[in-house]
């Protein structure tokens, strides 16, 4: 019998956030994307509120045009690794990009963190939209889409064979023999292909979750494909009940196609709910974020989608103009839904760039509103789980203490860590080493005579 | 009038060691090397000792002869970057190479790691000494000694340059007018050199203590003019006070042709003090440790120096073979070292890998005797300070302990932090940002009427 599902929550921890004003807010901490003190006070409200993981998003390349979150951030592996050493129970997870690193090294420095943090790492696989990062790496061809998901591929291939290098008893330790590790449960990768050749073994065992946890945040469909194949979980933004059914029921036939069940792979919508004591509170709320961003500034956000296209240059008051296929190899699944968007509800450059900054969002009500949705999008197969993004002051701290005892009331979310591992809380099976031989039964009566 | 000189201290935090035979010792943790409970207690240790800093080393190859702490353990930048979240005053250096990763990469995350440690970050600049190394990446050609020095000054520049995107006073998040930078003080490095293409800005700023500390670890000639060029440290291995002399006078003058001051260069031994509660006694602990190394052991590890050489084809009561060029790709400093050691002392090939497994050193002793050695070399200038290396249980608690407070009496030693950023301890001059203009002397008479 399959066991029965169970809510997920995750916290995106992002400083002064993904809208262009939140940092105005007269509460916000202008500072707070390099401030350990607000990291570690997010990590520790999300804890407290039994989350399953933080989130940490990234980026490789910035200009003056970027969101000022972009500008000044902490590097997602470090900041979880010091995340790590403040918290105890709740999942790191961070974005790293498959297009500009070392397999070897990112692979080292995920095991690195799932070690620190006792069993508690997991790797949001992305492949860098932004056309500009390749001018800080070499300044070579920004790889086409399709290109950057197979390099993906076969570089998550080279990371979960390193991270199989050492069987789970492999080391010994036996200081009165002085055998440290035994020699058949090291392993050589010896992986040659397309692009990766790495011999290993990766200098660093396994957690006690065997693997970290690879979510994965492409909604393209190569992204799909990935997900599908490769991922414990898809992070994905849809922005109604029956955009997230279909992705869902998409994604999770894409896996059984894979010969995976369906739970195997965990999707988790990105949210940004706003709280208020009654609907109008939080509607004011939004409204006063909405507030904070200019109309340029929100062309720039816009722009920033489409590989920095300069908006700027189109009539304001007209249809959303026709810019061809104008950073098709960036944000892609972003870029067709806007473009979507502004054809089915016929809007102005000025109203789908104002909406692109602040989206509206059924997610902004009391927290039984909020509450409810979450149920109804969790009954009826839209997600497994949220991933939360705040961007008005104290946002994860209201959900923290209003919206998550709602939840616990009525029996969808935990009142307690079942486990100290990523893994183990999320429900996930344990990644066998791939190594591993299979045990032997135990001896039958053991008292039988020698 | 300069400065009076001050002694520093570093602690090397390296789980079970550097010896081959430490984790067999009966009050060694053997998983050490995985610990974060261990690295935590070593580095609250150090910092309760007002060492300056802790240091961890790495590589980038093991295979099955491989030193047993370097098969398994954090991979540098991470467990710094935890042990960030557990500190508040003592400095964090990390080896990271400049063979195998992106300059980018390494200079955020050194950044990041900055700023969560409020300016306590320092980077050990190496080349990857290990042929293997390059299995790992790629299958290239590991390049040469001279080649792996051209690229590190070429990398050096780049994360030196990288490091100044952002002038200090850059973020003037002011959120009446909706500024959250001045663009005059955001810069492009546009690099374009022989190896790397860097565009730039890096998407962090810099910390309060500017830039991160610079350490540099090689000895040859090309390490020493690296040091001498672009270091704020060099961390070398010396065996004799008139070898450290030698090294230090080196350095410094090499420095000196650079235009730069002799305190602008620290230079840093590294030593493995055994403290005893008399002379005796530390030499029992010698002793006992040397005894958990077996001969087919110290072997490896004499062949791990030159790249993974096979000694045990060598008859063991004969001279210490000749073994040509072998290895001279890899720790050349160290390699010539032992060659001369072997020739000058007439050993055997037993002799030559017993000592190497487990040296003697002057710094077996009393606390005294080991106060008296540390206050010698640096009054007479053959070291700036020290880096510990324990290979005892609770060496680096008995030097805390027990030697401390007599250098701390004897006034070489702080008995508080001056400072709390790295820079600021090691008392290095903060590096103005390249792109800041003069400022404007403060006008004079403020009263006067406008």
């Amino acid at each position: 019998m399959a066991k029965k599902r169970q809510l997920r929550l995750g916290a995106m921890i992002h400083g002064i956030g993904g809208h262009m004003g939140a940092w105005r807010h007269p509460d916000a901490q202008p500072d707070a994307s390099v401030s350990f003190a607000f990291y570690t006070q997010q990590a520790q409200k999300a804890e407290a509120g039994k989350f399953d993981l933080v989130f940490v998003a990234d980026g490789l390349y910035i200009n003056e045009k970027s969101l000022p979150h972009f500008l000044n951030r902490f590097e997602p592996l470090t900041i979880l690794s010091a995340l790590g050493g403040v918290t105890s129970k709740i999942g790191l997870v961070g974005t790293v990009s498959t297009s500009y690193s070392e397999p070897f090294t990112v692979a080292r420095q995920l095991a690195s963190l799932d070690q620190i943090s006792g069993g508690r790492a997991g790797w949001n696989v992305v492949t860098s939209p932004l056309e500009g990062s390749a001018k800080n790496y070499g300044n070579k061809q920004h790889p086409d889409h399709e290109l950057r998901y197979r390099i993906a591929e076969e570089y998550l291939t080279v990371a979960k064979g390193l991270w199989d290098s050492w069987e789970d008893d492999a080391f010994v330790r036996d200081k009165q023999s002085g055998v440290f590790f035994d020699p058949a449960k090291m392993h050589r990768l010896d992986h040659q292909g397309e692009f990766f050749a790495v011999q290993g073994p990766l200098n660093i065992a396994r957690s006690r979750q065997g693997q970290p946890v690879i979510f994965q945040a492409g909604s393209s469909e190569s992204g799909k494909t990935l997900a599908a194949k490769s991922a414990d979980a898809a992070f994905t933004g849809q922005e109604t009940l029956a955009d997230a059914q279909r992705f869902y029921r998409d994604v999770k036939e894409r896996a059984a196609a894979y010969g995976r069940s369906s739970a195997d792979i965990l999707i988790f919508p990105g949210i940004s709910p706003i709280i208020g004591r009654t609907a109008e509170e939080a509607k004011r709320k939004h409204e006063e974020l909405a507030s904070l961003v200019s109309i340029e500034q929100a062309l720039h956000f816009l722009g920033r989608f489409f590989d920095h296209h300069d908006f700027s240059q189109y009539p304001l008051d007209e249809p959303f103009p026709d810019i061809g296929e104008v950073g098709s190899n960036s944000f892609r699944s972003t870029t067709d839904k806007i473009k979507q968007k502004a054809r089915e509800q016929k809007w102005t450059l000025r109203q789908t760039a104002l909406y692109t900054a602040t989206p509206e969002s059924e997610f902004i009500g009391t927290p039984e509103h909020v509450a409810d949705l979450i149920q109804r999008w969790f009954e009826e197969e839209a997600a497994d789980g949220f991933i939360l993004q705040s961007n008005v002051p104290r946002g994860l701290d209201d959900f923290v203490d209003r919206v998550v005892p709602i939840l616990q009331q009525r029996g969808l979310f935990r009142t307690e860590y079942e486990a100290d591992t990523l893994r183990g809380n999320l429900g996930l099976p344990f990644p066998v080493n791939r190594y591993a031989q299979p045990r032997k039964p135990e001896p039958q009566g053991v008292n039988a005579p020698l």
